[in-house]
């Protein structure tokens, strides 16, 4: 049983990570209104938010830039025209996937741009290349943040020789991602036990994303807070791609660092993910995201039985289970 | 950290309770089709559930039967028209609410009912009235559970004293209630450690009745499991009061008991519960319960803010706190 201060005092070592553009933009294809992008970096001054991510620095020889709103790409000037030089103590993210992303040519020196950290989001079977990455963006003078994706179904024997490989890198921060939204709280706490003994070893922070397939986004978001994981992704009404992320709301309702402040993000739901709704953006937790959770599986099949507007779910669990 | 066999067994003391009819009725004034309850007794029965409630047993006197579904009053030779003897593992449970209950008329002998089990909900001031009602009903023969409500804002002082009295009384189960949605997983831990401690001195069991107005309702009661709660209240498709409970389906995936099955809930979820939705019932986490379980409150106004279909989050925000 955790000490009861992990719950009443705060770790002034938390960094609260908006994701929403980037996580939510897989939903819209990061087709946002300018309006929406400018409240949003306000809101997150006011709310007291650490880093806000864009979106991602997607190769544009391989996606074609009329397919997506611009924050599939993030170009420095399209950052730069919703913060200007952004005097303030919100640090500006990308990511750049690895295998998806021109880095050595779009991604810019920082002392040249807008951006302050690099999300480099790689999969284990990936992690050469992800040190590449790393250290292209760490010599350019970035933060550096490395996410292992889908986790869930790999060996932790792996994970180990991973987190030893990019302990001797220059990235800042190991992220634990539940990319299929297949752990829970129990696990959580193993997985981070684990992370943060690499973190120590090499001088590192951990950070978590996490995915509401289950319902345990935010319960896995406060277990990883009570292990001593420091960097934690929200989105806004939980905005993400399937079944959508650990809810910003109830991590700033749940943080008691005073500097961190509810009420904008409620002003900013109530204007503008509401609208966003209403207007037919469809993400968040129902039955097809419980089953390829419950199954630890990638959630593509349930995003497709969404867009296809189905609801005949003992079908899909049919479906689902003989993919086994 | 809890020992990985939680997770990867079972405890056989395990109870599912199914509580849709119960807290699900406070949505929709307990108006269910009768090829609603018929299925959900059959789905139960499917799904290896253990425990099926009924609704409440509430005093004609005190309330209008015109006003409600029949399953606020649960007459026996309603249940009986859906059970007829019941000769199955299925226990038939109703909830007898502390001073709306005219339980010594209203509750028959256990040999003439379809009833096996009944639920005293009570908050910490009816103590010696619950105590009434519990040693009643096991004189006639019924095993029980005695539900302390809205203990997220009672004095941990206070709910010792109750357990020591309830402890020599006949009830067979104490249990935990998040009225208000309040409690995060590690105050559950704490919480259960208390009350097993008065479990086994008396030799009872515990409960957990879960409320999701921070997402939390399912993560609450598999941390509650792995601190030796046995008996667990979920809801299809959580359907319940204001924010909802836990979900069922989600508690089914979960529990490693081979006796438990998913299929049949998601048949249920398909043919049912998406048609409740989509003829308006609505029930569900929603910005508005995030506040008030955030703020410890009854979740009173949250109802009324839905009923009202506003959307006004930061108006009611400001309501809310100037309540405290």
């Amino acid at each position: 049983m955790k000490e009861i201060s992990k719950l009443l005092d705060y770790r002034s070592d938390i960094r609260i990570v908006d994701a929403t553009l980037r996580d939510g933009g897989l939903v819209n294809n990061f087709r946002f209104t300018d309006e929406f992008v400018k409240d949003l970096y306000q809101t997150n001054l006011k709310a007291g938010v650490d880093v806000m991510e864009f979106g991602y620095k997607a190769s544009k020889e391989m996606f074609d830039v009329k397919d997506f709103g611009k924050w599939k790409f993030c170009d420095d000037e399209d950052i730069r025209a919703v913060v200007g030089n952004n005097d303030t103590n919100l640090k500006i993210a990308v990511m750049a996937d690895v295998g998806r992303c021109d880095y050595k040519t779009d991604i810019r020196p920082r002392s040249e741009s807008p951006v302050d950290v690099i999300r480099v989001a790689t999969y284990l079977n990936q992690i050469p290349a992800a040190v590449d990455v790393i250290e292209d963006a760490a010599a350019k003078g970035y933060e550096v943040t490395c996410n292992i994706m889908a986790i869930s179904n790999a060996q932790e024997g792996d994970i180990r020789v991973a987190l030893d490989i990019l302990g001797k890198t220059p990235v800042n921060v190991f992220y634990i991602v539940d990319s299929f939204g297949a752990l829970f709280p129990e696990q959580i706490a193993r997985i981070a036990a684990m992370y943060c003994e690499f973190a120590a070893k090499y001088g590192k922070k951990v950070g978590i994303h996490a995915h509401n397939n289950q319902q345990l986004a935010f319960a896995n978001t406060i277990e990883a807070v009570g292990d001593g994981v420091d960097w934690l992704d929200g989105t806004y009404s939980e905005m993400g791609r399937g079944a959508g992320n650990c809810a910003m709301e109830l991590l700033l309702a749940f943080l008691k660092n005073p500097k961190y402040n509810i009420y904008p993000a409620i002003q900013f739901i109530e204007k503008h993910m509401n609208k966003l709704k209403a207007d037919g953006v469809v993400w968040g937790y129902d039955m097809q995201y419980l089953l390829t959770g419950m199954l630890n599986q990638h959630p593509r099949t349930a995003i497709q039985f969404t867009k296809d507007k189905r609801k005949d779910f003992s079908e899909f669990y049919k479906e689902v289970t003989s993919q086994e």
